[in-house]
């Protein structure tokens, strides 16, 4: 197959992206490095005035042989010592590590270069890019690129596009920003792309169509659903049908899992016989499918690593990422460069494959925390019709459906609103101790006119209601008793 | 005197700050320290599975009796090591470090406690606060806020007041947000009080108010000037009479400077008899001033510990600061946990007095470059009425100001055109190796109609063209064979 180069998506820019120009300054910042040439050009301190030199930091050594939770001892043999000169050379694996003299001072609007490189060959090696000039920009983490990614495309008055229950912050981030948030139904396979295809059939030709898809493809953000690779295909293509780039928020990508199996004595846990059968397991990402510079891969050491990194990576086409600089430079900058100097140098001294080791580390401590879970939910959550459960194979976070008519008290008290069962329901599970949250809290209810046809596939139950827990936050003891107590405040609710 | 509570400023704010939500999971994260709640509410990752742990970096220790240029030894005697262990209790100077399991988790929206109470502190010992409910705000620096704040408060078609030369990109910054950047005059002691105010009298009745003035008080980028004390009050005053809002970017506020003395025998480097003695010398902030909560005070570590450890922090009124803490909420969510541990160590260690220490070390550093820097100047600059010096107080940069009418080929070539002159001469100091920038890359040039009226005051040369250097990027060596470059350059074309 012939690798092409990506297509020109800049008649969909917002306004504000169609007129940044970047600053005159930025034009000259190479020149700091000429050697013939003396720089008073910028504000740039001297790194001698960096108060800090020997940044350090311990951390597990590959292949985490006692599990990925295990503390270093501080022994040789399972710690890895990260160590950050401010000046000169220090090795990190294959490369060198960012001297703080670098990582400390303006410049490297992308990133540093040793944080690059490693993103980039991890990006290759996962998701295997079917066109030319894609390349990797270090963020700040996806909340951030998130919004970013609205001010590039997106001028008040514009119409997006995501999954009718999503991640509450990045739908009220686009609501603030004047941008309605269309809904597209999904199922536990996630987005349905029969009916999102409808939708874009159907648009009100008076009004502009949307020129995003905003999705949370694996573990889905409340749902727990993850989208198949066969829908993505079908999804891709619509989006080239109508014209639109998909955005893949992907956080939990690699917290995908077994299928859950309900009896203990028929687990067996997936041993992956190399790094490469391990790759291969992996949900093809909307990114790997991309051959035109359509997607935008929004990627995030938060979920991996530490949320407190305030780290991530976009991938993209190299165009469409100028956007981002561009927008970074008046923004953020660049993330940390302490985040930057210790991340990567951690990742370059575990190497790709010490990192798939983590990688695949978590995956089993996801695996049992989820399967804990589910345990917990068969036994304590009451056996009856107006309950269900659907086992998520990735992310952090499970669903109980709940058929809000069954309440005893849904046409008395209630007055036959679901919303009312759903508050009532999240003020007795608190009262039991413990927090889940209710799915309204995720809709995503923009402006949906003119109505969209009736599909002639079922619609859910109008008093469907849904709260999301997570097997994430605590630990597993914790989590069975946290599990309990919502069963007891669910059977409290429904008289059972 | 009475000191009370700040005013109600949200008639100023943006469409996209009244529309703005918090999202529903903020309102329940503080119940993940409840012990008496299982919290299965958000995606936050055991802590367990974050792979650092004794994070460590060595800095100079106070008074830094060899310079804070030195390096430390590794010494005791030295030598700060700040260390911070994942979980427990390691002591930073009267307080703790913030835990790895902290600082690399969610949550702590407006900065970690260990950070924020250090920077509150400083802020009174400085600024001395004049009204009651104000805070501080932990943010990534001084371009990041800026942009939170036009965001916060304008919206497209809006006017926003500025030195008639400001730092480019955040007026490039404003203009792609539709912002129209109005130029307020400025001379050696900065903006002009009489202008600014007349600009105000005399405004369109049909067009809004400016709703904010974007001032470099001290070391102003890119003139060098600083805003006299006693204008201040007088922009204090205006801005009360026309009810806008005073953002004063202060990146520079710590490289402050003896007046510059021709005479080297005659130079005396200033003694600061105690750190009171110091703080009194500084010149007096906006936010000094400020007894109703309209001023916001943007702050950095960028300029006076590294820029990379993008944390920076924000003064202002608890209400107004709330507006960014809800930005912040889906933009940066916080600085990175890596640098709030850092900067947070080693400041709790310095202590209070060990950070004036720092701050006094820093400013003999910046006075010394800035004596070189004007001696190189009045030595290699032609002395003719053409080419003015104005020596700077403050900052990191100097200007050189050209009467372009001089240049021989002014009303020739260059067809009496100054901009035209000013490209000539860049292109002229790129070639004889050195940087130094045009004036007019700075030049913020907003709509300004209906005209302003003439001032009775003399106008400056319409041919008047300035170049911006910098003594903060190279060694004291390299400064002065580049500022020989920058005069031969300006003889050559002048023909001197």
């Amino acid at each position: 197959m012939t690798v092409g180069e990506s297509l020109d998506f800049s008649h969909l820019y917002s306004e504000e992206t169609k007129s940044r120009k970047s600053s005159p300054l930025k034009t000259c910042i190479h020149l700091f490095q000429d050697p013939n040439i003396v720089f008073l050009g910028g504000g740039l301190p001297l790194s001698k005035y960096f108060p800090w030199d020997n940044l350090q930091a311990e951390s597990p050594l590959p292949p985490f042989p006692n599990g990925i939770g295990a503390a270093p001892s501080g022994d040789a043999k399972d710690t890895c010592v990260t160590t950050v000169p401010k000046d000169g050379v220090s090795k990190a694996g294959n490369t060198t590590d960012i001297p703080l003299s670098r990582a400390l001072q303006y410049g490297f609007s992308m990133g540093q270069p040793e944080l690059l490189s490693f993103v980039r060959e991890h990006t290759q090696l996962v998701h295997k890019m079917q066109y030319k000039d894609w390349d990797v920009l270090a963020t700040i983490g996806n909340t951030g690129s998130w919004e970013s990614t609205l001010r590039i495309f997106c001028n008040r008055g514009d119409t997006i596009l995501a999954e009718k229950y999503s991640f509450s912050s990045s739908v009220y981030a686009a609501e603030a920003q004047g941008v309605n948030v269309f809904p597209v139904p999904l199922d536990a396979d996630g987005l349905i792309p029969e009916r999102l295809e409808a939708i874009l059939d159907n648009w009100n030709p008076e009004t502009p169509k949307p020129k995003l898809l905003y999705t949370i493809p694996t573990g889905q953000n409340p749902t727990g659903s993850s989208l198949s690779d066969d829908r993505k295909k079908e999804i891709y293509r619509i989006a080239q049908k109508h014209d639109f780039i998909i955005i893949e928020d992907e956080p939990y990508y690699f917290l995908q899992m077994d299928a859950y199996e309900k009896d203990p004595s028929k687990r067996k846990a997936i041993k992956f016989a190399s790094h490469d059968d391990f790759v291969n397991s992996l949900a093809k990402s909307f990114i790997s499918l991309d051959t035109e510079g359509r997607v935008i891969r929004m990627d995030s050491f938060s979920k991996v690593l530490g949320p407190g990194t305030r780290l991530g990576w976009l991938v993209g086409s190299k165009k469409i990422l100028k956007a981002y600089v561009q927008l970074h430079e008046m923004t953020i900058q660049n993330p940390s460069g302490f985040s930057q100097a210790i991340v990567a140098g951690t990742l370059n001294r575990w190497g790709q494959h010490g990192f798939l080791d983590w990688l695949i580390g978590l995956r089993q401590e996801y695996n049992e925390k989820r399967d804990v879970a589910m345990d917990a939910l068969y036994k304590y959550v009451p056996s009856t019709p107006a309950l269900s459960i659907s086992p998520p194979i990735a992310g952090m976070f499970f669903t109980v459906n709940i058929d809000a008519s069954a309440h005893p008290e849904f046409a008395t008290k209630y007055q036959s609103k679901p919303e009312l069962v759903e508050q009532a329901i999240y003020e007795k599970v608190i009262s039991c101790g413990v927090l889940v949250v209710p799915g309204i809290w995720f809709k995503a209810d923009g402006e949906t006119t003119p109505p969209q046809p009736k599909e002639s596939k079922a619609e859910p139950n109008p008093n469907g209601i849904f709260f999301r827990g997570t097997y994430a936050a605590v630990p597993l003891d914790k989590l069975q008793d946290g599990i309990k107590r919502f069963g007891a405040a669910l059977k409290e609710e429904f008289g059972l």
